[in-house]
């Protein structure tokens, strides 16, 4: 690529004119000209790397996150990268995948690189892993209490959705959860959900499916649920099935309007995290929404806070409400 | 942050000494192992930053296109990633919404950072902009002719499309498409339908929508199409509908089943992409499915080659295979 050497020989000025030039010192208008010339000629472009570690100022931050293939965390790293862009930075996109070692690779990475700061979506024990003082904003999990934490309140979205079903008529409530549990968050839906039931003395049963990564597992188990449902029809006009996250309860849906059932007459169905296909559209399924955009805005925000204020003690953790989602598996009230 | 002087002060050695460790030179034993200790105790990490930059080997490759939330993008996103952490690259994640000037800023920051590379999805004219021979790979559209193009076959997509319709009884044929065209690769699914129809005598319609954008335009116009089908009725059982996009095949599809058509009895769809939720999770509509796992490995592997022959001037022009997806929108044949 062309450096500052070959504009200096081109416009047969020294090396240091060109860099009085380009650091906006005077240099004489003829001088000026012929750099000007050069730099045109040769499509010289500063490097702005080399400038960006005198001045000690990244402007780059890793945002690692399991996927960004699935709705939710497409609109996240959206909306984060949209964050990002307001403040001046640019998103470094690492995908974990979930594995742990890629996450401790990453951090590496950006200790090594000397990034801004790292903005991360994990469910093992990343934080644990990071030693230095480099910024860090989690979002959804961190236990280890040393870096700020943004999360939306997962229980009470397990009790809005108890609640909005009693709303419209259910008297039986059923969660469908994971076999695994894999995080914290996950375990407070439910406990929403089961606390608000037994608050209100209603009937709730609780079912548990495989991950959606073992997919014949996760379908066998499903249509299993759903035939027994249809099985019985007792049911049919009183249930009301909380499922732990969109993806389950889409699945739902279809298995029940392929057996003819009607939805949300005879169920009704409620997921979480309120799925969006893209900016402009929503699925179908009734959701407890995450404010993701808010998620994310605040995660930026406290990482920014972070930069500026090197050495702060202060470690924030935010908690950021949710809402209900009238999709068409739920009865219009 | 701690740096090597941190570190000599510590370990009460010469900054020289220090860097000799690091750069693996010979150090007596009792040093070397005062210089580790001071490196453990006060968590040193070396900056990378600086060292790529003398080295002149950036591992960070810009990756530009207009967003992350949809589930195509998403994919596509996804597998780039991969792709390039195979090759040890790093994505740096620019969205831009389709601006022009947005883009622009992505690249001049490529070039000022001295990135390794930029992988671009652009609709505008985005590669005329790029003057300096930084290396480039586009993926669907690139008309400067100067850079790598890597697209998948739109024009054998809507040849396919009607194929299939006509294996499946399909006596008249509608193409949805839209009222802008954004891009070539529309044009050419349109041609590829049209000129399947006309080479083999078929009866076929050409319909538009706007842009999914404008959210309730293309509502308006989509649930008028439907509904003067509807009331027609003398195309049930004879009708395929293939829509520029799986957005609105997919938005199609509701509508039909709300008005208690029978898919695909009655009405056959096909849509363009192949859109996935996640890994695990296909979309119901029939669809003719783009390669994007290949198109996203194909660019990473031309942008690695140019990264590596410094000044080649081939010039490769890409184009993948499409397929048909048997969703539940057409008749199992």
């Amino acid at each position: 690529m062309t450096n500052m050497k070959d504009v200096a020989r081109e416009a047969n000025v020294s090396l240091g004119t060109v860099s009085n030039y380009l650091n906006e010192k005077k240099v004489r208008p003829d001088v000026e000209e012929r750099i000007k010339e050069a730099i045109k000629d040769l499509h010289y472009v500063r490097n702005n790397a080399a400038r960006d570690l005198r001045t000690n100022g990244s402007k780059y931050v890793v945002f690692v996150l399991p996927t960004v293939w699935t709705p939710y965390f497409s609109e996240l790293t959206y909306w984060v990268q949209k964050g990002l862009d307001e403040f001046g930075y640019k998103a470094i996109l690492c995908l974990s995948e979930n594995q742990y070692d890629q996450e401790k690779g990453f951090v590496d990475m950006a200790e090594e690189q000397r990034v801004a700061g790292i903005i991360s979506v994990s469910y093992s024990n990343l934080t644990s892993h990071v030693h230095s003082k480099i910024p860090l904003v989690s979002i959804e999990k961190e236990d280890t209490g040393l870096f700020p934490l943004v999360s939306s309140d997962n229980y009470s979205g397990g009790e809005i959705a108890a609640e909005e079903f009693e709303k419209r008529g259910v008297t039986k409530y059923l969660f469908i959860g994971a076999d695994h549990i894999s995080s914290k968050a996950m375990t407070a839906r439910k406990s929403g959900f089961v606390d608000y039931c037994n608050r209100h003395g209603l009937n709730y049963l609780l079912d548990r499916v495989p991950s959606s990564h073992h997919e014949e597992e996760f379908d066998e188990k499903l249509s299993s649920i759903v035939q027994r449902i249809v099985d019985d029809k007792s049911d049919y006009g009183n249930l009301g099935i909380f499922a732990y996250t969109d993806e389950v309860a889409l699945k739902l849906y279809e298995k029940f309007l392929k057996k003819d059932i009607k939805i949300p007459d005879d169920i009704q169905i409620i997921g979480f995290d309120g799925w969006k296909l893209s900016k402009d559209q929503h699925i179908d399924i009734s959701s407890i929404r995450q404010p993701i955009k808010d998620i994310a805005m605040m995660a930026v925000k406290e990482l920014d806070n972070q930069v500026k204020e090197d050495g702060s003690d202060d470690v924030p953790r935010i908690m950021l409400p949710v809402s209900f989602f009238q999709g068409e598996t739920t009865k219009l009230i």
